[in-house]
Parts: structure tokens; sequence; C-alpha cells
């Protein structure tokens, strides 16, 4: 069936880097989304949106790090001390597009940006924090500016985000076409007689041996565990006879990975293929993906992707069983807006990424699932796996 | 100088389980804090409070998972419905000592939460926050609760995490001992011609190796890194002649390992030893984790740890060089209360552990750092570390 698979994105020759001219428009574009929307001041922590406004990789700690961006201010990032050296060689310290500022372990950092943000837009501004900062240095900061309104900073940075660039676009192809081939990989086996969590275990290390920096998760869910979207990898011992549903990912360049097949292992012999109905529910969850990669286009919104695999799944007699959104968008964070879900009503535009997995879970007996990471091209899909969409039926 | 060490903790045989009645104890004293304290309901979302209080290790994405707890109400651990299944096998769940309740992916979780909330404890409660809850969930509540205070629920777990009992000490301690052997392994070499990257990378996959569950962090600071506290591995080639700060850890069954040991590669050539100044430096430094380390026993204050090795480090002329804290708390996080720091004044408890980590940095230059992890005995010290604290001067 490849032959009439959408198109693909086209192949990446190096891995690219983001500019330091992409973080200077990605800074400016921030400053002219909080004019518009009336955001004062916008701050930053430790996670994606800061990666993505300066490049600097942080580890979330209890030392708050943070850029701070105000109306009509310049922008600073503010770092504890001992940390003020791998901030300053960041792309946005090391190309002065920030101005970084080192706090000393007795100071009260949360103080520090309160009155950064008081001086430059007064006592009661409106000021969005990124989504995944602590509580506690919310908290902290809400105490400092009683007078402050506070709201998710995605309503600034979702904007930006959401839309890739072709450079993004590229990582996001590497980290897919990287998860590609881990999933030939273990489909090669072995696979009977291994526990799920052996099989996890070298999933891991193929994702970082294909060139991710960190390989997040990986469910090998396998027997009646397939019927468990989110199983953790467990002791369980596969077995031919078995379906697996395999969904693993990471972080490639710090842009995400994610795919899921469906495996069947037969231990070699045919007569433990899978039956019938599972053939049948499977080619249900395959027909539902491709409706909706089909429908991927600009201006389509991300709930009728929703709706159209809903739709069919639902046709099919299993709509119980399928208890889990479509999909989610997909870049620095594994899971970012778009959400393909009822009540996301963005409408697409042309590098937009997001994943594409509708499943079927039948409790007790087994399940299905099939993901693929798709953006939005100028007229239609550009699916970033390449990894064909077949019930894998495998030795094992 | 090994046989004049303060006395390690007991060596552990197998690897301890936490146990059901460990958790419902754990439940219990939250609540008990919570009447006594006049918090009314306590949110706990994904990390080490809800790993601690239900055993439950799900990941921290963007669907709500959240253990409830009320006054004079039941337990609810509120959990996206595809979620249901591994929670319902968390310790807490398996042991019915908490209510799941799975919501579906098109429910509104935060109104459901904030209906419990009200239900049970009405419009205007004092509510705790898991510190590390997300902005977006904490900025979600209390536009469902406006009439509700919201505080750092710290201030309710830090009291009960913050004292280890003997099977989390064991666990710390299995962790520390796998991270010494890795610090003994690296030492081997080779490490001469090699970058710090590739050290790291050697570094983690040890870490794993000898049983850790993730390998968090690797600091390899050769060279004139070593004078940056947080150096990020880099693509530095490490030469003979180099001092190398390794400080490395991640966790184990859910426990944090984080051991600082300082290096000098010569190449096999005695002339590339280290030099008396830098020897200097070095001894001030081990002097002030000794003389910190002696005075760990119950009722000494944690500010008061990091006030003596400032002081014996400033009085050997390097005070401005000491440019981080003491310490931090180690348990299920590796950075958690107490932390040894000024300003904060918890009295020393038994079971408490945390690390011991004086350093002097000079810019430009060099560094040392050494680290040990300590719990509380009932009248002095109880290191967790094997690994002699000498400058290790190896072929590298």
């Amino acid at each position: 069936m490849t032959a009439t698979r959408p198109p693909t994105a086209p192949a990446v020759a190096t891995r690219p880097t983001i500019s330091l001219d992409s973080y200077r428009s990605r800074l400016s574009g921030a400053h002219a989304l909080m004019d518009q929307r009336g955001v004062d001041a916008l701050l930053v922590g430790v996670g994606a949106d800061l990666r993505y406004l300066t490049g600097d990789v942080a580890m979330p700690l209890e030392r708050l790090t943070m850029l701070v961006l105000v109306r009509g201010g310049s922008d600073r990032l503010i770092v504890p001390r001992l940390e003020a050296m791998p901030a300053g060689r960041s792309p946005a310290g090391a190309g002065r597009l920030v101005e970084i500022v080192a706090w000393r372990e007795t100071e009260d950092p949360h103080a520090l940006v309160a009155g950064f943000v008081r001086n430059a837009v007064g006592d009661a501004p409106r000021i969005g924090v990124s989504d995944t900062l602590w509580a506690s240095h919310l908290l902290a900061f809400q105490a400092h500016l009683p007078g402050a309104r506070f709201e998710p900073g995605s309503g600034v940075t979702r904007e930006l985000r959401i839309v890739k660039d072709a450079d993004e676009i590229a990582l996001l192809r590497l980290a897919a076409e990287a998860a590609d081939r881990v999933v030939a990989q273990i489909a090669g086996g072995p696979l009977v007689g291994r526990t799920e969590a052996a099989v996890a275990r070298e999933v891991r290390d193929r994702l970082v041996a294909e060139g991710h920096d960190d390989a997040a998760f990986s469910i090998v869910a396998s027997g009646p565990n397939s019927a468990s979207p989110h199983h953790e990898a467990s002791d369980r011992v596969i077995r031919a006879g078995d379906p697996i549903v395999l969904d693993i990912g990471g972080s490639l360049a710090g842009y995400a990975s994610d795919i899921t097949r469906t495996l069947w292992v037969t231990g070699g012999q045919p007569t433990n293929g899978p039956d019938p109905e599972y053939v049948a529910i499977f080619e249900l969850v395959r027909e539902a993906q491709r409706a909706a990669t089909d429908a991927v286009r600009p201006g389509v919104t991300a709930e009728s992707l929703d709706a159209l695999a809903r739709g069919v799944i639902g046709a099919g007699g299993h709509g119980d069983g399928f208890i889990h959104r479509l999909g989610h968008g997909i870049g620095l964070e594994g899971h970012e807006h778009p959400y393909l879900v009822e009540g996301d009503a963005t409408e697409l535009r042309p590098g937009m990424a997001f994943s594409i997995e509708p499943g079927i879970y039948l409790e007790g007996r087994h399940g299905v699932r099939l993901e693929d990471i798709v953006a939005v091209g100028a007229d239609g899909p550009m699916v970033l796996n390449r990894a064909p969409l077949d019930l894998m039926v495998v030795s094992g």
C-alpha cells in the first residue's frame, strides 16, 4: 500500500542548526504578540519555551532560571550564578540577544524578577508565565506582585511554536526517521521469550544509538497489555501469538520523535498468526489513520481530523474502543499544540506538525494503535515517518 | 585518610521495596499535617510528592494526573482514562488506599477536581499544590476556585519527606554505592584524548549498568571548565595535566545519587601532576567537606553547616571562590529540603539526608569540588558514599 501513501517530506542531508537570526526573530515575534495582546511581561522558566526563544537548555531545578520579557524593555535571562557560564554560551547569550543577570545563592530571585517587572510595566501588569513553570515559582511571583494578573504564557508562545520553520521540520524528520529505523530493528527480533521491559531497554539504547539525545518513553504492550494505551513495559514475557503495540520516542537535537506500530509475533509458526477479528480491527485503525492523514491541509481544523477518524472507527462498530484523542502537536515537546481532539478548533497552517494515532482497545483482550508524525504542507499532508503502516507479522 | 572517616551507613543486602503500610502511613501523615496546619485540600500532581504518597510513577504531561486529599474526605487519584490501568496497578491503587477516578478526553479535569474540593471543603479553602505542578494547572484551578487561597504543598509534604525511613536510607545507600563504582570505573580511564562529552556518555551508560533507572546528569568539567560548577560536558578534549571535576548521578528505584570527585590526569607522566597551589585548594575543600560532615548531628541547623564550611574556606583565603551553597537534601528528588544554605534554619533530625559539596572556582583557571551524600544518624553523620575523598591523580 505504500505506493499510494501521502507524500513524505523531503530527505534531510545534514542536521540543521537553529540560527542566531531565528532566535532574534522568535524574540521579536514574542514582543509583537505581547504588544498585540496586551501582555505586559512574559516570564519563561526552564523548558521548551526557553529553549525555543533562546536556545538555552537548562535543567528544571529549584534554583530559578528565567527569561524575562517586558513590553518596551530589553530582554534578560536571569540565572543562578553557578549557571552563568553555560547560559552565556547559549545561542541567545553568546549572540548578545539577551542580557545575562546572575543571582547569588543568598539572593531572592523572585524579588529580583518582580523588581524588573515592576520597574518596567508597573504594579498591575498582565503577566504570562510559561505553562510548565513550577507552581512554587508562580506562587512566589503572585506574592511579590499582588496587583498583577497572571495567565498561561502559551497565549504568546503557542502562536510562535505551533508553526515550524524548515529547519524545525527537518529536525522532526530526522527524529522520525531514527525512530523508524528502531522499529525495524526491534521487529527483526528476538522478541519471543523476552520481557517487555528488556525489549523496552533495547528500544531506548537503539534510539540513542540512532542519534537521539534521550529516549523519553518506550511502550512495549504485549498480549492483553496491548489493551492499555499507556501501558508501562512490564515483566510479562512475550509469547508466540501475541500482538505488541510498540510506541516509542524521545528527542533528537531537542525535537521529539513518536511512532507507534502494531506487531504480531508468530514464533515462526504461521498457525500463531493473527485471527481474522484482530486483522479486522487493525484494518479499521489503519483506515482511520489514513483517512485523517489524507484530510490534512491548511484551513482544516484540528478537531475535525479527530471527528473524521472517530467516524471511521464508529462506523466499523468500535467507537467505544477508541478511548483517546486522535493526536497531539509535536516539536520541542513531545506533546504540544495543536491537539487533535474535540474542542481544539485550531485551523491548520503549513508548518504545523502532529501525531495521527487512532487506536482500538478491547479491555482484557488486546488492542491496536498506529501513529505517524504528519506535517501540514502547502496543500496537503507531509508524512515524516517512512515505516510502512502494515500489521507487522514477524517471527519475533 | 579513610581510617578516620566518619562512619558509613550499614551495608544493604537486597533492594528494599516500600511497603503498602508505608504508603498508608504517609497518606495518614499528610492528613494529620493538613489538620494541624489548617490546609483544607492538597492537590498533588505528577512528581516526587505523588510517588512518595502513592507509589504512582507517571510522566508529567499536559493531561492532568492528580492525587486529591481533602480534610475529612476519602483520597482520590484523578487520572486520564488511558492511564487508568497503570494507576490501578500503582501501590496505592492496587492496595485500595485511593479511589481511582478516570476522566475522559473531552472532560475538563480541572473542573472535576475543583468540584471535589468545593463539595468537601467549601468555596474558600486553603489549598496546597505540589511545588512542581505546572503553572498552567495552577492557573486553571485558580480560575475554577476564585475564593480559594493557594500555597506550596511542600508546607505539608516537606515535613514528611524530609525524614527518610530505613528503607529509604537503604535505597539512597544503594544509589550512592552504584555511583561510587562508576567513579572508580571512570578514573580507571581512558580519559586523555577523549572529549568530555564522550566520557559523560560513558558515565551515563555505566550508571544504568550499575542499576540506575536513569542517569540524570553527568558533569565532566576538565581543565579551565572545572571553574564552572554546572559545566555541561563539551567537545573539549581532555589532556594530560588537566584537572577534572566529575559530578554524576541519577536515580535507582526512584532514589537519587549524586557524587563529586576531583581527578587530575597525568597521562602517565609524573611531571604532569598537580602543582602545589592546586593541591592547596584541594586540601582546603577537603578540610571544609570533612569539617561539615563531622558536624552533622541532630539539632544542628542546615545553615550552620554551610557557615562552617564557608568559614574554613574563607580562612584559607578562598571565600570568594566558593560561589554556591554547601548542599541540598536528596531523596526522591535530586534536590530537595533541607538546603545547606544561609537562611535554611531547619534543625537536623535522624533520617535526613543531603549532599555536602563545597567547592572553590578560580574563573579562567580551574576548580575543585568534593561531594558525599550524608545521612543524619542518631548521634552523628552516616556517610552513604564509600569512595575515598582524595584528589584522584590518575594516568587517565
